[in-house]
């Protein structure tokens, strides 16, 4: 049996599966072929929830010595959208230039199939592998996620599994391999607003209650201040008023009702529960006032709906995991990684609860987009960075 | 031939044509058998513009001595709604309590058939008529009013009609008759507001421009402070924005646009050319500040689109005419009227181009409601009181 030892070739295997969410597509059981030779044992568990597409995930184990490592990510992949505009096919892994095209080449096939060739490198290095390795891969990341990580950690505690540090592989770095570890992620919360007032003629609003204008001042009070100014480990948190909704087409009509969504990133000076009180008592307070509506003395009128899920922020500090990791870039890149905790939430903050968890990979650059690709270069990098690692964790 | 001596009579003949914009109905065919036995000569001009409905018109002219005074209105009629919610049919004239019901009854066909009554019963007491008189009826005032008032104006015009003073016929009184003339009306002007950002993530605010912090600052600069605090004549001028639209379902994307409809109405403070100014002041002062945008030193990026056709503000100063009807309703009803300039526009804003005009008619409580209704006193009082105006302003 071959060993998985060339990142490129593992890559070229991925991508050449087409696993837009929810569809497996191959990738999962390209990735079972790697793992095989390597001593893992593999399972394939599928979950269910009505409304939502069942989901085949993969968990395989390697039992061996010492603490156990879990390696964590996705083989789904966003659609390619307009296939005709990439330069190569998106599900080609073409080599062009050496760099590799593919949807999925960074977001994360690219971070899987370092992870395989490390692990398969320390192995013919070393003899076999005897440390205690897990791959946690779900095929519901980019989807609606219920069907995925959070079952899938359930599912594999429930057989006894315990972790003692996770990597996630997804694409970490800015601009260059080497740039940034993800050592947490600040929360999310979501919200909609619906301010009631009265209808009526725009010629007589002493008749009518404008809701827009109660709308506006609510939207003020939840803008103004802001939040905070960050803390040591994270920047500030941040609150966007993603719409504005009253679909009123008449000049001359005062509307019934207006709505307001708003989504909050919130950093480690806030929990779910504090963050959702202060938009609450902010709310409250702008309720009272009149500014934007003299003469009128009752409070706005509104209902406040959480929306979605709210994803809890998270830092981790374990010092052996993090030291480890950035000793490994620093070794390989020459380069000295960001401790960072910026960007969007990530299957991490579900993993968090069971052990410790980074974050890192490729270059995240062309995530997403029309041509995404992944330099030869830099899945060679992240191999040996993975092996390093490898090596001095269970050293 | 019969006179149209009888206000409710006149009113149910004109209430059993159903002249819902756009249709004709009968209604102004009425009206011609009413005032032809008065010695007027009927004219019946239909007006086009493509994207319209054609509208009949009617212009009744009596040649006669001394002052031309014309009493304009309309025999179109906003649609009954529910017919089955009404008491009796909206269009039977159903006479009930000492009320007579139907769609029209007070907005205004109860007007116009007092003031056939009105000059009928002056010819029927004092001979033929010398006063020179004009009726100025459209059948498009509840529409787009486009192949209405306006064009008979200008039609009027341009055969060589000219007038020293106009009686409006809608209903003006808020409770009891007697209680309001209209003296002027407040102008109207309706604009939109863009305001473009850039799109983005909700976790990566800083590669976005969210357009809803933008359109939130600049409808606050609108609103506040008040436009002013009313003139001798005028309430004070007020601005409702009438809706905000954004549009956009993702919780996590920040949009690249949003907008904002407003609509105010202004008093004689205020031109349409200054109050767009100030509109235009308020929007570049507010697109400067960066309260809810900060670190964003860019203004605002916004569009200013105004709407429709702006109503101008008016008022009547001419002190024969509004003191010659004061007198004739304090005669009739024991009650001094309130000249008033409160509600929305009205036909009087073209008139007033021509002549001086005023508004008088019954009490508008039921106007374009179900079971629309006039008391048969009030159409007497009614006809009293504009036979009495006849007689002192032709005296
Ligand atoms: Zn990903
Ligand atoms: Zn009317």
């Amino acid at each position: 049996m071959t060993l998985p030892l060339d990142p490129a070739e593992n890559l070229a295997a991925l991508i050449r599966c087409p696993s837009v969410t929810p569809a497996e597509g191959g990738a999962l059981t390209a990735l079972a072929n790697m793992l095989k030779p390597l001593g893992f044992s593999i399972e394939r568990p599928v979950f269910s929830e009505s409304g939502t597409p069942d989901i085949e995930n993969l968990y395989a184990r390697l039992s061996g010595d010492g603490p156990h490592l879990m390696f964590a990510g996705h083989t789904d992949v966003v659609p390619p959208g307009d296939e005709s505009a990439w330069k190569h096919p998106p599900f080609s892994a073409t080599i062009d230039n050496g760099e590799i095209y593919g949807r999925g080449a960074v977001d994360m096939k690219g971070g899987i199939a370092c992870f395989a060739a490390a692990v398969a490198r320390y192995s013919a290095e070393h003899g076999p592998f005897k440390g205690s390795i897990s791959f946690l891969i779900t095929g519901d990341e980019e989807g609606p996620a219920i069907n995925g990580t959070v079952k899938l950690l359930e599912w594999a505690k429930a057989r006894g599994e315990r972790w003692d540090a996770a990597i996630v592989g997804e694409p970490t770095n800015p601009e260059r391999l080497g740039d940034m570890i993800k050592i947490g992620r600040r929360g999310s919360v979501s919200g909609t607003i619906v301010v009631h007032g009265v209808q009526g003629h725009a010629a007589y609003p002493h008749l009518a209650e404008n809701p827009v204008r109660g709308l506006v001042t609510l939207v003020e009070g939840l803008l103004d201040p802001l939040l905070d100014e960050g803390t040591q480990d994270f920047q500030p948190s941040n609150l966007e008023v993603t719409t504005i909704d009253v679909g009123n087409p008449a000049t001359n009509v005062i509307p019934a009702k207006a709505t307001a969504s708003f989504n909050i990133r919130f950093n480690d000076s806030w929990s779910e529960e504090t963050i959702m009180a202060e938009i609450h008592n902010r709310l409250d307070r702008a309720a009272a006032t009149t500014r934007l509506r003299p003469g009128r003395e009752t409070p706005i009128n509104y209902e406040l709906l959480w929306r979605d899920r709210p994803s809890p922020v998270f830092l981790t500090r374990d010092d052996k995991l993090i030291g480890t990791l950035s000793a490994s870039i620093e070794a390989v890149t020459g380069r000295k990684p960001q401790l960072s905790t910026s960007g969007g939430t990530s299957d991490a903050r579900f993993i968090k609860d069971y052990c410790p968890v980074v974050e890192f990979g490729l270059v995240g650059q062309t995530m997403h987009m029309v041509d995404e690709r992944a330099a030869l270069s830099d899945l060679e990098m992240l191999t040996r960075i993975y092996q390093r690692f490898l090596a001095d964790f269970f050293a």
